[in-house]
């Protein structure tokens, strides 16, 4: 990975993989079955300015089925998008979506949310469903603890995520060897220790030997104070291999995001921004805006007059509040593509001011603007 | 109206409104609530080749209400649509969608479907709606009957839709010399009488005589046989003044689309376009398709591989069944497109046909081809 600037913590960056560039800092939007919510198609997704597209492994295995995606000619030809995607590995959502799960130094049974069938994931799983799927990125299979866990727990967690890293590894390469996978696809490993820094810095040593493509920081997000996060990316930080693209997994908000650029993540990923558009949630660079708000039931301004979003360019706060109360679907495809827009600007923006030396100033402006309630 | 060839009683024609030009036969796309369902924006409409937008009286006045949309510009600054919009009077939905009705010769008394707020509307109220909404093509307030209905109930009834025409026209004429509507706002008349061939006859006779800017066909595809829908056709055509737009009102399959322009019809429209596709029915030039089917799970080739719109250009019915199977919105957006496309390029191929003089020919070929499910 290439840095071309840097600011206190802050990095400005690009790295190559087989499917394009990706200019870092970067929001990857979030396609969960292989889609966008909110009716969004690989299209949209150039016209937002999206670079990366994340796809959940868990929710493409239960559906269509990695084997099928594989039939079709992997993610890229079955959805239509030629950039860079990454797949998670499965482990956030069997741990918080599946049902009767059993974990095991194997991995993972559990049963389908869809049908009930049973299933197990375990970190080969995982890479021949990743390398099924086509990915560009792949991660590894991490365990996925409950907060708040005990700090005896999250050290054998720790550890066990650690043997299953290094499985992942050896599993990618023999897949790779045996035409299996893709040969470019690149393997992120995923930092874990709830909120205990001894134990997350102690992880990231232990994963940053195994000499992979990328590290990522898990289990943050779930439910902690911020502070606590911004704590532990404070103290992992200096020990995430600094030639190599650093990911905060399932972050956050527009505030969330620059306080962690600020302490040097490259990579961020949120269901977020599509899920609050589909609320009438949006976000702006004076706050958050409720559209469903009476004060907008006759504003013909458009959602954010900052904004070149096509919903910005076109429709107004009005018509827009009046496609919710009359529920139709085009309101949640409008606030969707500006949320989207929204998110991938702001980091197009972060790195035009770390581009050029005033992301400092950027940055204390902007934290106390993004999340207010406007 | 410019009738610029005739096939039999197939005309292929061309009138001008204050909003464009409108090239006949013509599919009026339905935009209920000032938006199609299938989270399509007025710019979608301009892509899958839309002449006219078709909204809802009845569904704007209860929500968000005639008054806020003249507020906000009318219909066209509202929706972001600059081509011709037609607004139906309301009548068909006071009768079929609002409860607790009450008809008196001033008009209907009813309940919003929305809140069940107490409301009328009379000839004088849809024209003043109509203005307020500022559409193209304003429809005259008609009595929709209930099929089937004796013959002394569907006569009355004729007369008062004559009584209520007049109505019309003198308070659209009012509203226009007072400012209060644009000034280019046609009326259409609209022709009732069950499936009763002679009232259909001496109902048209009559209004051909008020001197309407076009004249539609109503209370027809209510459920009655397809044939009877015909046989009125060709009973009212010759009556309907050749130089004004003819309209067959929430009509209908392309086949009885094809057999309508046959009989002399210009316009159309009807839902079930948008609506069979939210469900995964498509149309193609083969037939219609179950995209739901089984068969399609692993299919690479596109909804209609004869198909030029963005649906066909970029994703495969596999891809599209996944996202109907994932509860995906955008398989209903990938469907509604596809679908509106075709009917409008149908529309476009019939032109075509009249003016190379192959209609014929054409009509034969494609009325056993389109409604077949394949």
């Amino acid at each position: 990975m290439e840095i071309r600037h840097i600011s206190g913590s802050a990095r400005r960056g690009r790295f190559k993989t087989h499917d394009g560039i990706v200019e870092t800092p970067a929001f990857m939007n979030v396609a969960t079955c292989g889609a966008i919510k909110g009716a969004l198609d690989a299209d949209d997704l150039k016209t937002v300015g999206c670079q990366v597209m994340l796809c959940n492994t868990y929710h493409l295995h239960v559906r269509p089925g990695d084997e099928l995606v594989k039939e079709m000619g992997g993610l890229h030809a079955f959805t239509g998008w030629d950039g860079p995607i990454l797949t998670d590995s499965g482990g956030f959502q069997v741990f918080s979506l599946a049902g009767l799960r059993s974990i095991g130094e194997e991995g993972v049974r559990f049963a389908s949310h869809v049908d009930g069938k049973r299933l197990f994931i375990g970190p080969e799983e995982s890479m021949r469903i990743q390398a099924n799927l086509g990915s560009t990125i792949a991660m590894a299979f991490d365990e996925c603890v409950e907060n708040p866990a005990s700090f005896a727990y999250a050290e054998q967690s720790c550890a066990r995520t650690t043997r299953w890293l290094h499985r992942c590894q050896t599993e990618l390469t023999r897949l790779k060897e045996d035409g299996l996978a893709r040969p470019g696809q690149m393997l992120f490993g995923i930092n874990q220790g709830c909120t205990y820094d001894d134990l997350r810095v102690a992880h990231m040593k232990e994963i940053a030997g195994f000499g992979l493509d990328g590290y990522a920081i898990g289990g943050l997000a779930v439910g902690e104070p911020a502070e606590d996060m911004y704590r532990v990316i404070e103290a992992v930080e200096p020990y995430m291999p600094a030639g190599k693209p650093r990911y905060l997994m399932g972050v956050g908000t527009p505030v969330n995001i620059l306080e962690a650029v600020y302490r040097g993540i490259d990579l961020f990923d949120c269901v977020m921004p599509a899920r609050n558009a589909r609320h009438g949630h949006v976000f702006t660079w004076q706050g958050r805006r409720n559209l469903l708000n009476q004060k907008y039931e006759k504003d013909p301004l458009p959602l954010d007059e900052e904004c070149g979003c096509p919903t910005c360019q076109k429709h107004s706060r009005a018509y827009i509040r009046h496609l919710f109360k009359a529920g139709e679907m085009l309101a949640m495809r409008l606030c969707v593509l500006h949320n989207l827009y929204f998110y991938n600007h702001l980091m197009e923006r972060i790195r035009a001011e770390l581009e050029n030396r005033s992301f400092e100033p950027f940055y204390y402006r902007y934290r106390e603007t993004l999340d207010k309630r406007i």
